[in-house]
């Protein structure tokens, strides 16, 4: 029976999942070897009816995981394992399996090649998650909320700008993964300490073949391994993004507190039970799991980060670790985004319960909206602020509501009228520019997708094909 | 296919593995319910009949694991879902199932019980490791050879020596996994806030049976959980032996370079495949795999701390988290162990090497010896300092032998003679205390078990039962 | 001007910044010097009258910070600065300064004595800590409110439940602390790689005068330096302990929240300002403070855990990080102590608005009260929690109260009567063991101090000096 | 006396402490506050001689540090201190300071001017070690010496590939930081919760100026601070650069070890202590600072990921850490950054010491040489790769060279020529396209400060400006 939550299938999509199991793993592997057999044949390095017999054995259908780790056993090397059984598969033309390369040569290939379409699963979902986001933003812009700073009401927003405010956060982890996937999806087929001796005089040509046909670029430079700074990259990346999730979670979380509810997860009532013992519970379990995935995800970075400084042409202190920290990263972030997904697609409003949270406090949000107001009447901000900080004082002391303290405070009534200051006073009043901010964060947020693949990505790819 | 390497089973004993999989864990969640019954019926809170009916049901031969995970499928909801399918299989008896129990009752006393045989599988396994290192010292106490500072020759040492070192710090973790317990493996049965509410006026007496058929102690207090601290420093402690098996792991791996060879794994030279493509490579795979999983587990550390400080009487934040952390702490930690008593068994030592390492230097890592002796005849020790920096960077340049230069420097020959000096100049002559040290630490490391089962841990369990 | 918040006043006691500042570090290191030269002249390796001298220059008044910082500017090794400036002040005597001594015999076992200075401060904040726990435990044992699980609201408790709940932990705390110490505070006079070979013939007779002369164990073996395990420990539990604080920080940060308001930080109404902006503001400042330097903490544990794993008898890459590591963990724990301090004894408690919110559910947080009566009635717990979850759902959906609704369920008033139903729905009733519980809890907090000082501790130093 | 080591002038360069120290960031501050009084007197909200007067006033020679400090003492409010002192100073002007602002809007505004310089510091830097990189490349792109993968020997490459990888991985870091300055200096000028509320209906105009003026973006939305995302990042950046330095250093550290010794950190032999006991050490100590302080910045990580997710418009956890983070890495990563250059630029090279290790193991480490050659001739790779193994396993037991061992192997003689094998255990025919690649690395390493000031960074400047 499998230990670990990702087998048991409580967390990651399938489609996520099978990319990094044994067989995908695999196949993988197998793919990279029969495409450096095609590369070799071509240039006449190989007998093509080798090769092609070769591709035909690379398959999981023909080299089974099954064979393989019962030859491990035996080498206690899994690569060389699955090398021999494809040799053997392949009868006589099995002599060509393999030919030139190291074993990283296929393994961190075969990396890129499900990064690649691990990327690419991530980044769909964020752009979902994205527009979901700028969704909610744009309806509900007007929707005036209490804004909260150190766990207090400080002044008024409106949903829609809260909305907004991680929409352009995931709209910049986008860029983000943009931005680093030009370094992160390389190959290499450079050989057991990265000169590509082992390739013999076609080795820049052979690199170049094997590399098109899988769709990567390779490695400008490597040693036995792709430098582990690029994967490292993409774990910090990761668990910046869990941790941009997991503010929105926390966030859900605390505006579902019975206090406050001014926002839920969705609930199915009829069937699903929050608690084995207490029968009225809905508690934001979803949001809860986001959080606490985040900490498991930001705990993979430090392992990801000691994995760079490798001894000389490379030690295989990585190896094990990266059989957790790669498929991890991937699946665990895969999970969060699209239990984020769900949260923000049923989250329930509730705005009446943000309007009797604006009322909570009887003015004393509207604070700094009289305090500018008496600044601008000439009393000066600092004056100002001395004012309203014992006025709001005394309201909390005396449970009065701020209005009634300043009508009865002579320097406030000097400057300004009573209708003056109940307009003031007015929570949808005080929203400022929440409204264009809204659309100024949506407009950069949608606007990340435009930008051109990337000319860099082209730089790159010349640069590495110069030769 | 699994993706976990646990679940592939690349790492970790069958039997520590067992603990964690879905089986072992529904198990002890069963284990805890049937406990809770059996304690009801003897107080008279249920009937006998019904408690020895949910006794046979919990087992997960009738309440199946597959069962369990339909049964989650719809309510989202992994403990109710157990007390769900083993209330139906209890037909009748079933309405006293999880009886006044609030889910984390069953959950936290089943990790302890957990726990309980896991923390008996490490410490079995690092008294192994203790013997076997004390082992080492004793028998290569006098074997000479260069100790290292900074990567370079210092001054000599003897591979017992060196062996006492790891041994004195596998007793302290010995010592620290001792202290640890007695917070560590503690159940509770105090239900949804940790008041006891529901369990009624016996809750104290419930309580106390449940704990002692299962072989606990019961937490002090709790809230819905054991506070977080107790398992955070256990996770911490197996950091902290992780990384002690990564200082001997790096040792091993440093000792076996090309270039210095004084000790290796062994190595199955019939069979075993160094290298895909350079076949001559003995290379130290099973230390590069200590010191891989060590960075894993010290990953773990954060994410348990940071679930310390959960919400009130508990959030759910460490729920996801924990279900990697837990298992993963142990069963790294236990593949960590039985790997290296594997390396220390199977050590390969190269006398002659050590011999060829303490000449490399023709007297250098011998300075001190010299600067000792001349400090003792009078000259003072920064002078001799000076003397010899000079003296060894001299050597250094000229690619002589300390010797030959001590003997060209006249402050020197006015002090000691040539007899002398070769005599300071004998590696065998300057290993100090090495040999008396190796015994205080063995006496040291093997003295960690006659200490009693701590007072402490009765006076613990005498304060939790006095009520 | 300084750049760390440490240095510019902002964070730590005084008491414990001196210990770790320039001239506190450098004045120990002279200790170890003067206690050196004592042992020496005792047993007759080095004249009475030198150690006299050296023991009198052993003072930051002469040796002083600057000469030791000029002098190291031009060796670039500041031990040996201070050693040389050190020898130079003794003048003829000069020449026994350090004698037989490496770099580290000064360098831990000065650490050994900051630490154990560092240690009695943290001991006595913690124990005032518990102490103040405990009162409030006490004070607060029958204070109605209600528990909180998921940030929803669960079933009730009392204030001085929770409070014991932190009293329990700080109490494992300072057990913890207890029992690190046996292995933290210990120093060495073992020379270059651990041996003792400079010491000569009498190394252990000057071992054990020198530590008990500063009041310390010798490690039971060491290499150059004391073994990381030992200060890893110690950094592990600084970032336990600030977790603890930072759940009870994070406690009344949630507790002081606008909307909950039951309990608030002190604040001084009459000059503090919470907010340059929003003069109502009264921000829990104390508790982000302690929330947010736990952090700082937690990410001192990695670099000490990497800091195990040193090459062969050292390598100096510890020496840079624990400049920063050690005085941070424990100034930084100081801080946190010290605030938390404040915060609890100058905590505000509101009764009425735990009674306000207590009430805020209409009886929902008792629907296990109610659940657990009917099961007792014969309902069974099951059919019980189904009939309560549709009730509550119905009360959230309908806004109704609980006990409206449950008077309209026939289920259930066939088995309870109006008044047995009122009766249940008073959270008062509903508290079950809190009161006992807190009083276990404190008397196994208060008496984690009567334990005697360890025989664990004694057996230590007897092992260590049988030799 | 200070503790922090970058207090006691130990780490950093004097250029990037100062913009980080107590009088840096106030009048940092101090310069966001004047932007502030004249953007909002050149759109007529505040008298334009009011404005002049502020600004003069805007300096620490006026505002210093010490009547700052002192007035939080009593306000216990750092930013608002520094706000009422510059009132003061202002006079009767004084009551237009701070108009419309909160007190993040001044220090997150601060923090991207203090970052913008910090980053040009450590882009100026990295670019020098770069350059160094690719010299030293180009230099010995023909030097050959021994790879090694597992601390064992692999096969030949060349002292200038070496360098070459790293140079490609140093242009990585540079690519990485211009990708991440366009999200990082923004400042905001957008209030308490982020809506400009305070800021009235030139709000946006007022955001253009004052950063238009200090050089620096707007964030597109942010809430009472700048989302922490945008630090998260560059705190992950310096600890991906913390670790190829580490590398690096690791690398020096291993190649200077006493058994090795190809290269070697300069070493001023004339004064220089290595030991204060041991006067022959040449210790690589720089590089042992680089991997030390890198474990501090890796330390930073976590807390800065910690910060994303604050509650609600803020909460003030992340404040006390970040007065730690950012500081620190800047100034760390500036002190490894530094020192690496003066490692590298003093670098010592022992070709003849390479010489001497490519021969240590007689032939086995072109062991892949000759198994491809003969895998050429028709013996198919797996059975090429079995016989080398066996040879070379015969070698290392027998204490024999490989040629012998060969040439003693009938299946190897039948194939090649003793001519043949005698060419291909010729490590300078083994370093295949070494050359080549060095030049590709060279070319692409240089090539990243050539692409434009990213269209990105212009687009996304437009987005921000364009309401």
């Amino acid at each position: 029976m499998p230990v670990c939550p990702i087998d048991t299938g409580r967390y990651g999509s399938k489609e996520m999942r099978t990319l990094f199991d044994e067989e995908g793993r695999l196949q993988r592997y197998l793919d990279v070897e029969a495409a450096l057999a095609l590369a070799l044949s071509e240039i006449g390095e190989i007998p093509k009816k080798s090769a092609e017999r070769i591709r035909r054995c690379c398959s999981v259908k023909i080299v089974t995981p099954e064979k393989v780790k019962e030859r491990e056993a035996r080498t206690r090397h899994d690569l060389m394992a699955m090398v021999e059984v494809l040799s053997e598969e392949c009868g006589e033309e099995g002599k060509y399996v393999h030919w030139g390369a190291t074993s990283y040569d296929i393994v961190d290939t075969s990396w890129a090649l499900i990064m690649k379409q691990g990327t690419e699963i991530l980044e769909d979902r964020l752009r979902r998650l994205r527009d979901l986001l700028c969704d909610l933003a744009t309806r509900y812009k007007e929707l005036v909320m209490v804004g909260r700073t150190h766990g207090q009401h400080a002044t008024p927003i409106t949903l829609g700008f809260k909305m907004a405010v991680y929409a352009a956060e995931t709209a910049r982890n986008l860029e983000r993964l943009r931005d680093l996937k030009k370094r992160l999806l390389v190959g290499k087929m450079s050989g057991a300490v990265g000169t590509m001796a082992s390739q013999g005089a076609n080795a820049f040509e052979v690199e170049r073949r094997v590399m098109e046909r899988l769709g990567l670029r390779p490695a400008e430079i490597s040693t036995q391994v792709v430098c582990r700074d690029r994967i490292a990259e993409f774990v910090c990346w990761s668990g910046i993004v869990a941790s941009s999730m997991d503010r929105i979670a926390t966030e859900v979380r605390n505006l579902q507190r019975t206090e406050i509810l001014e926002v839920a997860e969705g609930f199915e009532a009829s069937s699903q039970v929050g608690s084995s013992t207490m029968p009225h519970k809905q508690n934001p379990v979803d949001c809860e799991k986001v959080s606490g995935l985040a900490k498991v995800i930001r705990g993979l970075i430090l392992p990801a980060l000691e994995n760079i400084p490798l001894w000389h042409e490379r030690d295989l202190t990585d190896s094990s670790s990266e059989r957790f920290i790669i498929p991890f990263a991937f699946i665990l972030l895969d999970e969060i985004l699209r239990t984020m997904e769900r949260v923000l697609k049923d989250i329930r409003v509730f705005p009446e319960n943000m309007r009797k949270n604006l009322e909570l406090t009887r003015g004393a949000i509207l604070s700094e909206a009289v305090m500018m107001a008496l600044a601008r009447k000439g009393m000066g901000r600092q004056t100002a602020h001395e004012i309203l900080r014992r006025a709001s004082a005394r309201a909390f002391d005396e449970r009065k509501g701020l209005k009634e303290v300043l009508e009865d405070t002579p320097q406030v009534t000097a400057l300004l009228t009573q209708e003056e200051l109940a307009e003031l006073l007015k929570p949808e009043n005080y929203t400022g520019k929440a409204k264009e901010l809204v659309e100024r964060a949506v407009k950069y947020a949608k606007g990340v997708d435009q930008k051109q693949p990337s000319d860099e990505w082209q730089a790159h790819s010349q640069n590495s094909r110069n030769l």
